[in-house]
């Protein structure tokens, strides 16, 4: 895997707040796609309050009812509360977050210099989503660009639906799987009849963050549910995994660029090959990451560690994979399809 | 609400276990329907194995490979076991469970007194339910009768679905709801186009165990999940809430009779009423419950303090309530449609 020297190619400072009082903290997590000959990045933009210094800290939500988002403040010399850790303001009854994503787009002619837009293509704005919208997923079906996203609200993080076909108007579907769900990747065609996703549930008493895949017969209603694959034991991936890119097809199979963390939360990079009639069978799997954490700007952000892809172009056998690093930058790195295949063992 | 006078209907020691080493230590949460003119009840029958006082304690579970329920054997002299809820053989690595349920029929011709097949209609017998099969919903749609149930397993608590004509032959469908989802109830009738279900997702981080609705083309895939109605503040189903039976179509709307706990985890009966062409839309809830644990086999039981149901019957007005008490037995209960109905006020 070979990074790009320039990296990250896209930092907070690049992308202008779509509010005057936020500042951008991270863009990160980008869906991608290919449209009119360029490259389309979805970014996830993370926007937090600019601290006043006035001894306030303050939390932000979308307001269903007055329909735009609103600050909560709260005096930091309060005793009840608990601001040790940046994401949260800890209260007595309730954690409130410090910030909220958005989607903002971003296209290039060469995949590696992008325009940013000055404003968001899609923000928080109904009740599923009043914490923000994450981690979009784009796949090309009959000329229209469907969206999978994570919608974080009270009411749990389910992962929702949308659709453009010039990535300037935006319609939402609605909620596709309920809560806890993320990391949804729908596969670009129809297998067998049905389409196919790749989810990763959150489980409660039993289970742990796993790989399932779900078949739909409209992409609006999924079912079928089968697990297809879990954190692994004495690997690069024996904390949690879940999906990352559009599956590709490729002679051998579907591959799939997934993640997986260690336990001390290390987010690293892998493959896994799934048949092409039975997406639902594993094939081969990654015995080491294609991309692990090593620059600093992967070691070093608003969460060190981590770098977590939404989405690779295949071209002419390059994959070029776009990725998040440390949750605060877009970067960009390409390996030979070749390269990849040869980190997959088979699976019994 | 007017219980019958010789509750429970149905007992453990009605029940025949299933296998010659195990008892029967629960037979409640039976799914309901009326089939050739009885009134048939799918029975959650829980067992464990016998004590046999052997200083061995048994945790019970479906091995995939063997095809057959298996005994996992533990020493109770192990001080590094944990056996306080006599629920679990708690280990420092996992816990293990000490009971596992499976569904059996019972028939009748009044509804009062029922025979009670000798074996199992349906027990574990995939990866998904290697921990039981639990809280069966039956609903009737064109002369077949449609079986939503959870599942248990170390990938998760999901919901199923399987179909049978004749309470004779059950054919397993799949997974219809990813985990953790549970308390599962079908629509009778296609609204608008689509089918729609009652569920209720358990969340980790954000969320509580609320009632959620979605749609459905063809009742195996299911979306559009909205956000139904929640536990509430100072009232009996402060705690968490689920559906609970088969929602029944009437007049003023599709009455649905859910079961609400309250954070001490009382479990209760309350009705609310849904639109009958938006059913996502709540029209009226009880500000009361219709019922609540009162008589000593609902007071005391393996899970004392619960009436749970997971089917009724409407005839000539009359609610014909089933329902599990204090999680092992099942009982009976009655009230007219409009003594229920009153207990709903309406909500803004």
């Amino acid at each position: 895997m070979k990074r790009y020297e320039q990296n990250p190619i896209i930092q907070p400072s690049d992308v202008k707040p779509s509010r005057e009082d936020f500042e951008v903290i991270g863009v990160f997590n980008a869906g991608v796609a290919k449209y009119n000959d360029k490259i389309i990045l979805l970014l996830r933009v993370a926007e937090k309050p600019i601290d006043r210094k006035d001894g306030i800290c303050r939390s932000v939500y979308y307001d269903v009812n007055a329909g735009e988002i609103k600050l909560l403040e709260f005096d930091q010399a309060d005793k009840e509360i608990d601001l040790s850790d940046s994401r949260w303001i800890k209260t007595p009854s309730k954690n409130y977050i410090t910030s909220i994503s958005h989607f903002r787009l971003a296209s290039s002619e060469d995949g590696l210099h992008f325009d940013i837009d000055e404003k968001p293509s899609m923000s928080a704005s109904n009740l599923y989503e009043i914490y923000g919208i994450e981690d979009p997923r784009i796949t090309l079906i009959d000329k229209e660009y469907y969206i999978s996203y994570s919608a974080i609200s009270d009411v749990g993080i389910t992962e929702c639906l949308a659709v453009t076909k010039d990535f300037n108007n935006f319609e939402r579907l609605g909620v596709i799987f309920h809560p806890d769900n993320k990391d949804v990747e729908i596969f670009p065609e129809k297998i067998g009849g049905y389409y196919y996703a790749l989810n990763r549930p959150s489980t409660s008493l039993f289970g742990k963050p796993d790989i399932w895949i779900a078949k739909s017969p409209d992409l609006m209603c999924w079912g079928d549910y089968r697990y297809l694959m879990g954190a692994r034991e004495g690997s690069w991936d024996n904390g949690r995994i879940g999906g990352s890119a559009i599956p590709i097809r490729t002679e051998q199979g579907w591959l799939e660029i997934y993640h997986g963390a260690t336990k001390e939360d290390v987010y690293c990079l892998g493959a896994v090959l799934l048949k092409i009639d039975e997406p639902y069978k594993v094939i081969a799997r990654s015995t080491k990451p294609i991309l692990k954490p090593e620059a600093d700007y992967e070691k070093e952000g608003f969460f060190g560690g981590v770098v977590f892809s939404c989405g690779v172009i295949l071209e002419d056998k390059l994959v070029r994979i776009y990725y998040g690093a440390a949750d605060t930058c877009m970067c960009y790195a390409e390996a030979s399809l070749e390269e990849i295949m040869d980190t997959l063992e088979d699976v019994d």
